[in-house]
């Protein structure tokens, strides 16, 4: 759907910081997407553009915490439907349902306000980056565990050598629509 | 320039929770406001009409971690301007400034990167809420160690007998820009 241009053009503005967090890491960092006013205009409607098709249109966007708000708000507010945000824990005020996944090093929970989406709806699940894939599975866990259907999930970046495209892939069974890969970690 | 029927009708739809993060606090939940496309329109469109006049544009809107994201990358978005994220301490992966400031029971610290505004820059300020004021004014400052000014701190809700409305204003000679007050705490 996109041309090989866009997806360089969006790749030229992400910024690579390497060894961070942790030594040996090439950290993919997209705020410069989001800083200059063309740039993030061509982000967010390469987006907005898959899913005002009508057979592609969601009926909630969910935004992972935290830089799955920047985008998953904007395409929500773009299709004219709701944003529902999925919080680390401890940061959602209403009753929760949650999600435990493992991590490197321990573990981490998501949570999702249990009136956030009905059953039947279908949800696009947003987050800026896919590496192991645990926080979009965890999300896409809470949203059926309301009754919800994710049809899509989506990233700007891929990390497919971390295996987390492939895990919501093959195990998820999530389609994932992602704008730009890097090798590496 | 909104009319009270704006401003109550989103403030319907702000869920007040009650002893929650702690005993005593009314804590007001922005979350439905979100949700609900009709709603999420008329919320973000609050603050596009008054900063797309040609002497309120900003240059770049800085969003608050988390749910300042949530709104100021919509507001940005649709003014066709730039987003810059001030993040709470280790999140940012480039070169940083840092504020720490107090709160009830010790303090945090917000950094944003040292690229994110040039000097000059007039820059529109956004959280969801506006309590004590901490936050902001350490937002404020960050943005200003940059050389950029902000024109405008803007949010859903004040809080104006927690006191930080004020502090801003008098004290922060920042001007304010908010849709709904709630009494108490």
């Amino acid at each position: 759907m996109y041309t090989t241009s866009v997806n360089d053009y969006l790749r030229q503005h992400i910024r690579t910081v390497s060894n961070w967090p942790a030594p040996g890491v090439q950290f993919r960092d997209i705020t410069p997407l989001l800083q200059d006013p063309k740039v993030f205009r061509i982000l967010i409607d390469a987006f907005v553009h898959r899913y005002m098709d009508v057979d592609k249109r969601p009926d909630v966007v969910a935004g992972l915490d935290a830089r799955g708000f920047i985008l998953g708000a904007v395409i929500a507010y773009e299709l004219n439907v709701g944003f529902v945000p999925i919080r680390k824990k401890g940061k959602l005020p209403f009753t929760t349902v949650e999600e435990t996944y493992e991590l490197e090093y321990g573990s981490a929970t998501v949570e999702l306000h249990t009136d956030a989406v009905k059953p039947g709806d279908k949800v696009l699940l947003i987050d800026d980056l896919i590496a192991t894939g645990g926080t979009m599975m965890a999300g896409k866990k809470l949203l059926e565990k309301l009754g919800a259907t994710v049809m899509e999930g989506a990233a700007i970046v891929d990390l497919p050598e971390l295996g987390g495209s492939k895990l919501l892939q093959e195990v998820g069974k999530l389609p994932l629509f992602t704008l730009v890969d890097f090798e590496g970690h």
